[in-house]
């Protein structure tokens, strides 16, 4: 049974569906914490009405890593294992990431390597991709850039905008964001170089 | 009935897709000429066996627009309307894109804008991306850059090789090709900025 921390700033929809597996006991793993940098993320009423312990740590004005000193503090009190960064928007800093090696997840709304960064859907469309998708990988001192765990595919319509586009991707979000999670706190899963292998 | 000529390098395994399609009357074209910068291309030899005109113009040694203009040369006499590479390993000039405007396809073994350039299927697999595929794409003086026409996603799994992703996406690739070859023959593709949208 892993403890799990979500680290959201927004609505937090993965936060859900992550919630989702664990509850219907698809994943072996229990939230034990969630934590805003936004006062007044829907997430974190979310999380109170699912009966999690949900603390805001505000970030305005902080400086990167005395923040994420703060926010370890939180996780390390509550035995935390695995971080899944939920449409969190603030960059981890290198010691965050050496913390937590090879146990923080993070997803994407574009097919990795392709569209990192903010607005991913906007760029898709706008480069003209015909298939865009969305990615769960390791976070490491990169951006979007860690070893990708599940990618999933989604094609692009002539008619999309971006909210169409988004809300594509954001179905398939909710797919791969707990299959993942389920692989790596069932310890499946091992990094050769950049690749992430099922372990047999 | 638009005439296609057909540029490569090699064995041209996208040619005799191509091909393929347009014998079974599938495309409203005629293929006039196949052009290879390599005497020892096997696509030369196929291209004979099936009765194409079939022409080698060897760049070794040839400044890239002179070389150009000897292919332009070729192509005007027999009114070609439409430009195929299938594995042609040169970058064309700009003076040769200007004079095709939206009319030179490129087939790329990557879902771009990931993996442009060469050995795109074992940049894929390096990177440990979970999805890769091919694109179809109009080609303009950027390399592997141009709007795209069709992109088709494959999986990449745990044990490929750069040899098993390959045939699984060259697979697809003589899918696609056809397809958005059919598409532009057609007159169906208009071009707004990046984006290739289906005419209704």
């Amino acid at each position: 049974m892993k403890n799990v921390a979500i680290l959201l700033s927004g609505r937090g929809s993965n936060f859900l569906a992550l919630s989702d597996a664990i509850e219907a006991g698809q994943i072996p793993a229990r939230i034990v914490l969630v934590v805003s940098n936004k006062p007044d993320a829907p997430g974190l009423i979310h999380a109170r009405e699912r009966n999690y312990e949900a603390v805001c740590i505000p970030s305005a004005g902080i400086e990167r890593e005395a923040y994420d000193r703060q926010v370890v503090e939180e996780l390390s009190a509550r035995q935390v294992d695995v971080v899944c960064l939920a449409g969190f928007m603030r960059l981890l800093s290198s010691w965050f990431v050496q913390q937590y090696p090879r146990q923080i997840l993070n997803i994407h709304p574009s097919l990795l390597p392709a569209f990192p960064g903010l607005h991913s859907q906007k760029q898709a469309l706008e480069w003209g991709a015909k298939v865009s998708g969305c990615t769960v990988h390791f976070v490491d001192e990169k951006l979007d850039h860690g070893p990708i765990i599940v990618q999933r595919s989604v094609p692009v319509l002539d008619q999309d905008t971006e909210e169409t586009l988004s809300a594509r991707i954001l179905e398939q979000e909710h797919q791969i964001y707990p299959e993942a999670l389920k692989l790596v706190c069932e310890a499946k899963v091992r990094v050769e170089q950049r690749r992430v292998l099922i372990r047999k």
